[in-house]
């Protein structure tokens, strides 16, 4: 391998410029002014520092390179051309139909993508997941680059990550800054004041280095103090030039995400087509360590009738599929003691994650760690995982397998009132691309379910409750995802009622009670939010008219929605009524707050009779 | 009005501890412990510093309080006591069915709630905004306090407002933050370093104060020199122990959100019930400023035929809507160029305010300045506003009257891809209590719809588009909240299409295509997503038996689910059938974008056809 001068390395980044520019005038839009800030640094990084094998971006002893920036593609992609993994043809086929190489980048499309970007702040925050796996569980010395833009330091994610990543000592961790001090409407808070973000990174605890982003010496020089640097990540705080090496743009406002207005003067100024590659260095040997521990899983298993929370079944469960598997790592954001992966955290402490009150953080921890191939379980309560919704959307535009766990769903969890009851999570996770949502009602279902997760793809979410509810499946019972249970059926049914998790004890109080009134009706159980049993409802549908679902939950976006989701193909559909919360809980005792939202067995029971009497009086 | 020595504030901070004991035990739940750790802070800020009428919580003049730490209730609750507010019998009913005194505290039932807190990290943020709202709109010298944990320093979010607050020189924002050392679980990452804190918050231009927080002495100096500085907000970091005052609890792990084991003994041991009531300090005369301007709302006006985002439409309408009402204020999250609503900031400047990259304090910026009777308009990309789904939910919890205008919805933004388009930005707002969710297909449309949006109550959401789309509606007509328009209609309706923004104009493409091949369909504009017209839909299902949405939308919690709800109260269902955005989007141009989702012109006709011909051929 041969060293690229520091005069070769300008020639490089002047050659990620222009094919910047290329790929953006080629396409008619993009960021290729953001792209020209950052060439220099990447340049260097490329060629200096970064060991990858392009060939293998499995490779467990390659570096990982995030670009936060994201808009920022057309030098990444450029990048990739210089490093001999994509051709020019394939760059010239930027942000259009059916390219890999898209308006912002993703692993979904592009193998050395670690996570999807464009939603900005969330580079950073997925670096320190990733970086965090390279400390405590591969336990290889690979590094990790973040590139950031100065504008997207105004997200609070970036000092969720900042913190966590100190208090770490994340010392194999990098972020490089790209000061151009223009954001997409103008100047940024601090402009060119670096030691403004100096100050910030130092406060966290780490090692901060102040540099011009367009001297390739002073570059290369902060990439060595960084790698030796020893219990601190590090901030290359660099001051660029938004549009650099074009006067025409250089430095000026109004050109954000916009193509070079003359591309070839462009080009020309910047000294023409180079055609010059790049020789990355490659990673040195390593392994990955997740080797598989007992192999076995032995689920914890309880007796039918036992009073037992779906979140205990959790924490147990859990802790099982930990002992099996050596890939499942689980998370928590500071209350494992009520979410109870704390059980996890006793039995398994190496692979337990505090990440405090940090949700954006503990769900991109998570994304981090599923993108360097382990099986993370991330839990708080359902409520707060909304705080993480931007996160997780983005999660499932990378394809990151993970599993998210919420507890306290619902107004069964009493007194604390609204603030801590989860009442839009199953909405919010139904409308995350290519989900799975899982809502179980008993302890064996939960156990199974958690086990069943695993093998799953995409973002899935499993919903627990607070209290404790009775066992009704015996240890061994299966629940494929996509399925459901009919618990109460006869060939007279009135109607069906449709519950899940909490509800379904209410639901077959209610069906006891109404039998006995002589009003049998169906239950159903619908433990797979998402996919649905389109089969089991449409047959619930055919024999019984009407479904009513009964839900813990808003009435926006949850089981209400899912069941007339099971009819969208112009099937023909019953008749649909919905229970659901309303109006705004309050503080209450459980069994209060599921009469107040009319969801309790007495009031199901009265929806029901009520119903069944309009159907026979016309 | 008498002042209390230093010796009767320890007694008012007993008794604080005392009625926090108390009222925890009554209930059987709540969090003592994290009550009694900031008695002393609270007694001297209400008994020397605070100036506030509890007799009229609208008073201009009045000091804003926000209790950050929402768990904290008790020592809020106890405090109302001490100030005459509450009797000592509503106290003991905290946490109980119908009582003011919820769990977590909400301005939905107490009026000297300024905002609802119990999700952490949010109360910072939202005095951000409120200070924001003293110092440049009502421009009226009340102090605005925050009390803080010190676990919640982990969210990011309290950092997007130390640089908010810092940017700002909020000199009326003080932040108390407890340092009780303790979390939920245990330990928090920094313990009982206040140096630790006291870097982060200079870091971000604030001035800091260490004491200890039971000092009573060194607090009423912290208060007063915080109240003396100028251009900074100001940190008072204290050092307090988790359940002061009795042995038992006194900074132990384990305790958090239980009350005291033996009440009575802790009762005894912080010197019994003293009965004592503190006299708050009267806020000056002070009078609202936000007069009405021209009192004419002279909305902008579009000819049918003309093309124009809807996106413009909005910045148009809401300069208009502010120049006729002095209380509009607009707020964005460094997009303004994009979503539009730079055009109120050139018009309006003193009322436009830059959030940056940070889209938790956008929102929480907003719920602030409601807070003060304020009238906000908060913008930014339709995806980005999932980053602050949590304050979103906050703020229907405290019943907020904001206004959020997410653009670039949907795969019709084109190249830029998943992560810039709002594709669950509907699931998601229609989960959001009370909301309202509008959806606009043209700018004479979006005017009327903006204009409208200022007289509802609760959290209301406009989406709109990135390109332009034709003029449909003539300047005057009206669109109520929960209505529709229907577009084609005929005796022969073979089936109604539904559609809302740009798909209301692929779906007319569509319609007069099918009518041309003699398959005559309704056309219906949903732009009331949430409340939705249940009338016209069911009109429309009666007469053409089969309703198929067409959404730029995930398949889950948009369009589809919105037109399912109509019909959940049991009445009959026609055929439902959902076009929707399935896979997921690559880069593009809009209208490939529309074909490849599915919801162009040319596939709403196919699929029209093709149910029709199935409902010819059995």
């Amino acid at each position: 391998m041969t060293t690229l001068t520091d005069t070769e390395l300008h020639d490089l980044a002047q050659q990620l410029r222009v094919d910047s520019v290329r790929a953006a005038a080629a396409a008619g839009s993009g960021h290729p002014t953001s792209s020209m800030s950052a060439a220099d640094l990447l340049a260097v990084l490329l060629a200096r520092h970064f060991r990858y094998d392009f060939t293998r971006p499995a490779h467990p002893g390659n570096d990982r390179f995030v670009l936060s920036k994201g808009h920022a593609s057309p030098l990444l992609y450029a990048a990739y051309k210089a490093a001999g993994a994509i051709d020019d043809t394939e760059l010239l086929t930027f942000r259009t139909l059916g390219s890999r190489l898209e308006g912002h980048p993703t692993p979904r499309r592009l193998p050395w993508v670690e996570t999807a970007t464009g939603s900005l702040g969330q580079g950073l925050p997925v670096g320190v997941g990733i970086a965090l796996a390279g400390k405590r569980l591969d336990r290889i010395g690979y590094r990790v680059h973040v590139l950031c833009g100065d504008s997207e330091l105004a997200e609070g994610s970036v000092w969720e990550a900042a913190e966590h990543a100190g208090f770490e000592h994340l010392d194999n961790l990098t972020v490089t800054v790209d000061v151009n001090r223009l954001g997409q409407r103008g100047p940024t808070r601090h402009g060119h004041d670096l030691d403004a973000y100096a100050r910030r990174f130092q406060a966290f605890g780490w090692h901060t280095i102040e540099i011009d982003g367009h001297d390739i010496a002073a570059i290369d020089l902060a990439y060595a103090e960084a790698r030796d640097t020893v219990g601190q990540p590090t901030a290359i705080l660099a001051r660029t030039l938004k549009g650099k090496g074009v006067a025409a743009v250089e430095d000026r406002e109004g050109l954000h995400g916009k193509p070079l207005p003359e591309p070839d003067e462009a080009v020309s100024e910047l000294g023409g087509d180079r055609g010059l590659r790049v020789e990355v260095a490659a990673p040195p040997a390593a392994r990955s360590l997740h080797a598989v521990r007992s192999g076995h899983l032995d689920l914890p298993r309880y007796e039918t009738g036992e009073e037992v929370a779906t979140r205990d079944a959790y924490g147990q469960a859990l802790t099982a599929l930990g002992t099996a598997r050596g890939d499942v790592v689980a998370l928590d954001g500071e209350v494992g003691d009520s979410t109870r992966s704390e059980y996890f955290a006793k039995e398994h402490p190496e692979r337990y994650f505090e990440c405090y009150i940090a949700e954006q953080q503990l769900v991109a921890t998570g994304v981090g760690m599923a993108a360097r191939g382990w099986l993370p379980y991330a839990s708080t309560f359902a409520a707060f995982l909304t705080r993480a919704h931007d996160f997780i959307r983005m999660a499932a535009i990378s394809g990151a397998g993970i599993n998210l766990v919420g507890s306290h769903a619902g107004v069964a969890i009493g007194q604390d009132g609204p603030s801590q009851m989860g009442l839009e999570d199953l909405a919010m996770f139904r409308s995350v691309h290519d989900s799975t949502v899982l809502y179980p009602c008993d302890a064996n279902q939960t156990a199974r379910l958690i086990a069943t997760m695993a093998e799953l793809t995409g973002v899935r979410y499993l919903r627990t409750s607070r209290g404790k509810t009775p066992v009704i499946y015996p240890p061994h019972e299966e629940f494929p995802v996509g399925g459901s249970k009919v618990l109460r059926s006869g060939r007279d049914d009135r109607l069906t009622i449709v519950a899940a998790g909490v509800t379904v004890h209410e639901a077959l109080r209610a069906a006891d009670e109404l039998a006995d009134a002589g009003i049998p009706v169906r239950v159903i159980d619908l433990y797979s939010v998402k996919p649905v049993d389109r089969h089991t409802l449409r047959e619930a549908a055919r024999a019984t008219g009407c479904l009513v679902t009964v839900e813990d939950h808003y009435s926006e976006g949850g089981l209400g929605d899912a069941v007339a989701e099971a009819f969208d193909d112009g099937a023909p559909v019953p008749r649909l009524v919905r229970l659901a919360v309303d109006p705004m809980p309050g503080s209450a005792t459980p069994q209060e707050q599921l009469r107040a939202a009319g969801i309790d067995a007495a009031s199901i029971a009265a929806g029901v009779a009520l119903l069944v009497e309009q159907a026979v009086t016309p």
